[in-house]
């Protein structure tokens, strides 16, 4: 990894943050005042049970962070003591959304060290307070779960020596995090490593299993530790779930992390025990990654098993797109291309109409942007919207779902699908459903002196343009979208005619203009 | 204003940041990738129109900053090149939730100094991206309201130097934002000076207006100055609307606007001049002022004529606290008290209570903490999240609202509240409505040897427990919530007898241990 000039100011700063935020931290008892309880504001000293070898662990070297649980159920306050009773003098950082309510029963004379950090904070204070890395004073931060157990130091140990050794060796630099297998959990939460890609152009990830120790992603149960001036430059380093978004966030920056066990036990206790604790785990858990997707604009996950989830629009919303200005579509700003479950509806949409239209006998072709991606790779393109179709004016009577549609009228058929005819131009509308507007749209033309032509044109689309009827005689058959379509002979001609040369093998975004398509 | 140690600390560390990151962004070109288009990025030089006194005010001085803008329709690139055409080498920073779209054609070669933050960013990118406070390098920022005009430079400088000046004076530390007047607007959005209270123990703004031209908020269109290390200091600099936000941040902290006018005109120009982007841009603004008060925690707003408007929950929705354990509400931990709207609906569904119990002569009587607060002031404990009627049970046959009700079964009467006998224990409980469980609870007595009685006590409720039939012969009549109620004789007596000595001097939180009614 080459570090540019501004990347090392940039450490630089974060580090000289971090001295004076040391000191800062030393001496703000008085800042303490609305962190609210659980927070120990007395300068109750330390205690004195420590080993010293623990010492160097305790104040300088790692923070123990704790970030998920659940408010109505957890096991922190007896995880923390558990924590304390190997390392006394541990920072301990506990991060939350809100103030826990009830209120987290900590046995704070136990320890000075221990902080809870809210991240919703009342506008009476700093933001400041906000930010939990302004709370980090180690080197290293290690993650654990709520509920487990360390027994000794030597787990701990042996994750910090072994990220040291890691990225002091030059091919393993790009690992950045070790996770440590916590051994008495239930066989489906064994910590796992698996490779993971995360393809955000395509709004997906693809999870699968990774032979290696050194991988992508942990499944399961386990306590991770990183630089913590690696965690301060996620983009969302406390978003939960946390092992979810931690490794989508370090897997985009190509790092890798090491799974490890301990020869002492490390075990797991669980605070969810009965039914209807776990069953509203479940539903908060679900929100938590609903969220974490939406705000990380992730569509479709593909599980190691190849079992496809989706978090997308559905039939029965809104498409997850709003209103396209300027044949720009917003996500093509972003970097991104269609969302995949769009794609999907417009396929299926796309489908639905072929068949109709196939057994209607009408004489229809693929037009266009979706002859185009025919062409190109036998698919609607990858940041296309809508997929469009000529026919023969004269066939229109032959379909009643297109004859007996009246202007503007949408007309709701057996199946969903959304009928409408145009009010303004000439053309016929298809949508996914009333609530879905992911649409297929047809356009009649008729002949003219040998020419196809319509009464109505888009005018800034180049490509909405009178054609010689030659290209529909004879009309021929391509591969679209998983189905064989009609389409006008001599394609490449056709496509060249309407939309420039070079035109298949030369992509464009619909205003290049506006943006470029990237080049990689 | 006493600064204590770590207060210096603060703000050395937030010094030195500044320094750093003013080598960090000049030397950044590499770390613009991914801001999206709008954000220049190629090294074009600075025009050379600037006269030389304005390049202070705008290298060094002043960030002038653009936040409040609709992306649908906004006159930012306008308004932007009217203070390049003044201040040439301005700073200029434009802070948006997620990446505008339509993006903003923004002449950016005309400068090297426009940026655009936006503070959703994408997993890919560092959370360092999404900080405004991380572009901003001058000492003082400017807000400015899209469509402002500003014609000469000496509005702003005048800004400064008051600002500097008020500053300096010992009795005028307070104020720490200048707001300039804007001329060229409609009647309702000239600028004035505002008196507020932010009450967040009560969720309540209380603004009203100020004869005086230093206030805490200033209503109408102007642009607010403040120092750069003021601003970061809040909890939410960048909440929308930003003035709302601002002012109700400032108030807080007990800091002071002062409105000034310019000798010089300052016109405004509205991008929303037909009616369709007026609605659009008012319902945007709506739902925007109801995130924010939801976010910090409002709920009553009294403007200055006297006018209510509510944001807290509604008859047709939950209540807006969750449930309560231990009995200790959340809201108690996040130092306030109930609802204002929550209490309204608590007195409602009482004095409704009250007019059945009366019009069909059942001798009841005020029970418990209701009893209480009656006696200290005449209304329900500011804390308290029901009513606590006792009654005798043999008068329950007089009311077939009560008599009717079958264990366990609630019954939703013709006015929309809902009966109900508690499957456990021997009681009844009227709601608010089937949505707002907001509720009164009335307890059933019997007389067993001049002693009144029940079968089931709650065992952690001192309060609740048996007393001397002598405290209901006769009833009295006590003023709650803005009726007379039923209540025992020798209120006093009979509080004292039930909570303790003293209990009416000296009020608590329902569990002291948990958490201290703070004095102040």
């Amino acid at each position: 990894m080459r570090i540019t000039r501004s990347q090392l100011l940039l450490l630089a700063a974060i580090g000289i943050n971090f001295v004076v935020l040391y000191y800062v931290a030393r001496t703000q008892q008085g800042l303490d005042q609305g962190m609210g309880p659980g927070v120990p504001e007395d300068g109750e000293h330390r205690c004195s049970r420590q080993t010293s070898s623990n010492v160097i662990y305790e104040k300088d070297l790692v923070t123990f962070v704790f970030r998920e649980f659940e408010n109505f159920n957890n096991m922190i306050p007896k995880t923390v003591s558990s924590v304390l009773k190997v390392f006394p003098l541990a920072q301990i950082l506990i991060i939350s959304d809100k103030q826990p309510y009830p209120p987290l029963s900590l046995d704070v004379a136990s320890s000075n060290n221990i902080r809870i950090v809210t991240m919703g904070i009342s506008p009476n204070q700093s933001q400041y307070m906000s930010r939990p890395e302004n709370f980090i004073k180690t080197e290293y931060v290690i993650f654990l779960p709520d509920g487990i157990e360390i027994l000794t130091s030597s787990a701990v140990k042996l994750m910090v020596s072994k990220l040291k050794s890691i990225q002091g060796s030059k091919q393993m630099h790009h690992v950045r995090l070790v996770a440590l297998k916590v051994d008495a959990v239930a066989e489906s939460e064994l910590a796992a490593c698996q490779t993971l890609n995360v393809d955000l152009k395509q709004w997906t990830l693809m999870y699968s299993s990774s032979g290696s120790h050194i991988c992508d992603t942990v499944s399961g149960t386990h306590a991770v530790l990183l630089r913590t001036v690696d965690l301060v430059t996620l983009g969302y380093p406390y978003a939960r779930p946390m092992q979810t978004s931690l490794y989508i966030q370090t897997t985009l920056r190509q790092w890798k992390v090491a799974l490890i066990s301990s020869s002492e036990s490390v075990s797991m206790e669980t605070a969810h025990t009965d039914a209807h604790s776990q069953w509203k785990y479940s539903n908060n858990q679900h929100e938590r990654v609903t969220n974490l997707y939406d705000s990380f604009g992730i569509k479709k996950v593909v599980q190691p098993t190849g079992e496809i989830e989706w978090y997308g629009c559905k039939r029965d919303t809104a498409r997850c797109f709003g209103t396209i200005i300027d044949d720009m579509p917003e996500y093509l700003y972003e970097g991104r291309w269609t969302p995949p479950c769009c794609m999907e509806h417009l396929r299926e949409t796309a489908h639905y109409v072929f068949r109709i239209l196939d057994s209607a006998s009408i004489r229809y072709w693929l037009e266009g942007g979706s002859l185009l991606g025919a062409a190109r790779h036998g698919d609607i393109i990858p940041w296309d919207y809508d997929v469009d179709v000529g026919m023969y004016k004269d066939d229109i009577a032959k379909c009643p779902k297109l004859a007996d549609l009246k202007d503007g009228i949408p007309s709701v058929d057996d199946n969903g699908y959304v009928w409408e005819k145009a009010t303004e131009g000439d053309f016929y509308r298809v949508q996914y459903s009333v609530s879905n507007h992911m649409h297929v749209d047809i356009f009649p033309f008729y002949t003219k002196d040998g020419i196809m032509t319509k009464d109505s044109w888009f005018k800034t689309h180049r490509q909405d343009t009178e054609f010689p009827e030659h290209y529909l005689k004879p009309l021929t058959k391509i591969n679209f979208a998983g189905m064989q379509v009609s389409a006008p002979n001599n394609v490449r001609e056709f496509l060249e005619f309407k939309f420039g040369e070079g035109v298949i093998e030369n992509p464009q975004y619909p205003d290049p203009e506006k943006l470029k398509m990237p080049q990689n």
